[in-house]
């Protein structure tokens, strides 16, 4: 019987970033499927049964596949040099809920299944909760296999190098038929529980977000030989659009906007760009705002194009509406679990995708600094330990003879 | 005998860049090893004895080395996505022009030497003009053998791999003191030959210009659970430090500031940075000038970054004053060659190292579009044509028996 806390430490050594900090684990990578046999090893161990499905999604059974199949898990992908807990815990917990289950004799009188969801962060191939949505058909799957990462390879090709069919990619009608109801446990991105003092929360709604590159195009040079006035140099229009994404989030209650990834082309030195992609990371409460955020940004972004000679290409790369969990789920969670704060959240999650199919909620579990998404992000042992008892507690009301 | 466009047109398949487009030729990496094999194929072919320095740099010689030797030659490494011209036309032209001499029947009644400088872009260790500079001792070989490349590899590890001792690595004055003149042909980057309808030029003077690194540190985070006001997001003092630079470059009559790299870390699209690295080019007239236009940027840069809560570390990566070359080998060139256009360059170029050291003059030739550092760089075949021809006078002038 492990702690969550104990069956991470036997990833620890999987995946660390030297050059980063933190880990950079991604989709279909050898790193990545590493973390995969790990968790079919101790799947397999503790009696179930793992099997891949067609998207690279992990499935591990407690007993027969079958309808109204309570699943509970998460992600083993990370961001580039990111935490030990965003994605893992969720995994772990479940694991552990499971050691604590069969501990106390019990057997679950519905299919309870543990799920391991493929390039959640969509540090790969930019796509978040990727294998979620192929699973659920609400990415176009031809669309998905031309998908490349920054060396050129498609999804398509590193699926067949995972050992996947990439012609089966796609919505899974089938096993989506014989999901019930799906928990995710994850450690909390901010500051919510901290300040109510409670190691675990319920999930009430994720804000609408989503991906864009801007891609501002200008015209190569010699920095030290060209003139300035001679100069379509796309980093300026660049730098302004980063600008101009802070400035229209302050405008909206609640909203945020981030560029934390900017690639000048060629990227030397001594050269003026020819290009800049930069991506737009957009979230707010409603569709309306983060539209209208959007439209402000784009409009700011083009302007600073034209002003310096240069062009501007958008491409939307994915985009959530805003998700409000099953009010069932989540009042049973709460009733569950016993006083436990309910709050919002403004990172996405496979939970999110899950939840326009079937009822879905999650469970938070307390971060002491709010830190996500990088090396210093942690949950207290205790913390993980108690968020793992209220996943098992859960699935016990769920799943209970 | 080979025009230079000819021997161009053997090494056009060498490190072609089909991501960036162009070529990315990087010291040390295998593309360059074989362009260095390539050279010291066509050296050999035309009689010419080849042998590395200490310091990567290659050197064919004509007769036996000595004193008072008359040198000529340029780089085969490139920018990033750099153009077929930058370096590669001085050393075709060298061949070229070695064959010109020797269908004529001449004799050098002195040494000559054609030579290849190694990594005169610093496009693989940051520092323009290495080998040049090692040569010549203006950097230290113990912060040399230190640099290293975006994947890690120092210095010493990639010139072992080349077959260097790392630690022979260094001024070479024996070798130094066999120089007696160097002249270097390049492919213009600017557009001086066009306005003046000359396909060939001497070079004046290149830009006091230098290289910095600008560190802004905050705090990784993640982009949607982080509130605004929770950030400390270095993507923003980068941003308007990119500004920044334009501005103070504006201020100053004929300088130059570009930002054409920037690394944001981690680097993921959902993810705050915890730090940014951006590097600037700035270059001016003179010292003054260029060191007055950095302290102003570096004044902004730390304003933008104390306002989001960020720290700011500056370092010099390098750093060259104003060169004058040498007035006598300047006059002779001209007079050499009859009426040419005289002209400065905002280029470094190994030219303006070897200037402190021994007697050393430049060529130019024409650029129709003036654009370097960038695929669409171009000389007309008939006009590197005349570059060789004029460099064979010069060399015969200079070693004429």
């Amino acid at each position: 019987m492990s702690t969550p806390s104990e069956l991470l430490d036997q990833i620890g050594d999987i995946g660390t970033d030297h050059g980063r900090g933190g880990y950079s684990r991604h989709v279909f990578q050898p790193v990545e499927l590493e973390l995969r046999e790990w968790f079919t090893a101790a799947a397999t161990e503790r009696g179930l049964t793992v099997s891949g499905d067609h998207n690279g999604n992990l499935w591990a059974w407690w007993g027969e596949p079958g309808p109204n199949a309570l699943v509970t898990g998460s992600h083993l992908d990370s961001v580039p040099g990111g935490g030990a807990f965003d994605g893992p815990l969720g995994v772990a917990s479940a694991l552990a809920a499971v050691d604590e289950l069969r501990a106390s004799g019990f057997t679950p009188n519905r299919p309870l299944a543990l799920v391991v969801f493929a390039e959640e962060e969509g540090g790969r191939f930019g796509v978040p909760c990727l294998g979620s949505r192929l699973l659920t058909g609400s990415i176009d799957a031809d669309h998905a296999r031309r998908l490349r990462d920054p060396d050129g390879v498609s999804l398509a090709e590193a699926a067949a190098y995972a050992g996947l069919d990439p012609a089966a990619l796609g919505a899974d009608e089938r096993l989506l038929g014989n999901l019930g109801c799906f928990i995710e446990l994850h450690v909390e991105q901010g500051r919510g529980l901290i300040d109510q003092s409670a190691a675990v929360g319920v999930a009430s709604s994720i804000l609408a977000h989503g991906r864009w590159r801007f891609r501002f195009t200008g015209e190569g040079n010699h920095a030290g030989a060209t003139l300035l006035e001679d100069r379509k140099d796309p980093m300026l229009p660049a730098a302004r659009f980063v600008l101009a994404a802070r400035e229209a989030a302050r405008a909206v209650p609640g909203a945020r906007a981030t560029v934390g990834r900017i690639v000048p082309n060629p990227g030397g030195t001594n050269v003026i760009a020819s290009s800049a992609d930069v991506w737009l990371d957009a979230r707010a409460s409603t569709a309306e705002d983060t539209r209208a955020m959007l439209a402000e940004i784009e409009a700011a972004a083009a302007d600073a194009a034209t002003s310096e000679g240069c062009t501007l290409n958008v491409s939307e790369e994915s985009y959530s509406d805003t998700v409000y969990f099953d009010t069932g789920v989540r009042d049973e969670l709460v009733r569950t679990l016993g006083d436990v704060p309910v709050l919002p959240t403004g990172a996405g999650h496979d939970a999110g995708i899950l939840a326009a199919r079937i009822p879905t909620g999650m469970l938070f579990v307390r971060n002491p600094t709010g830190i996500s998404h990088a090396p210093e992000e942690f949950a207290e042992r205790d913390d993980c330990t108690a968020g793992a008892r209220a996943l098992a507690t859960v699935l016990r009301e769920q799943a209970g003879g």
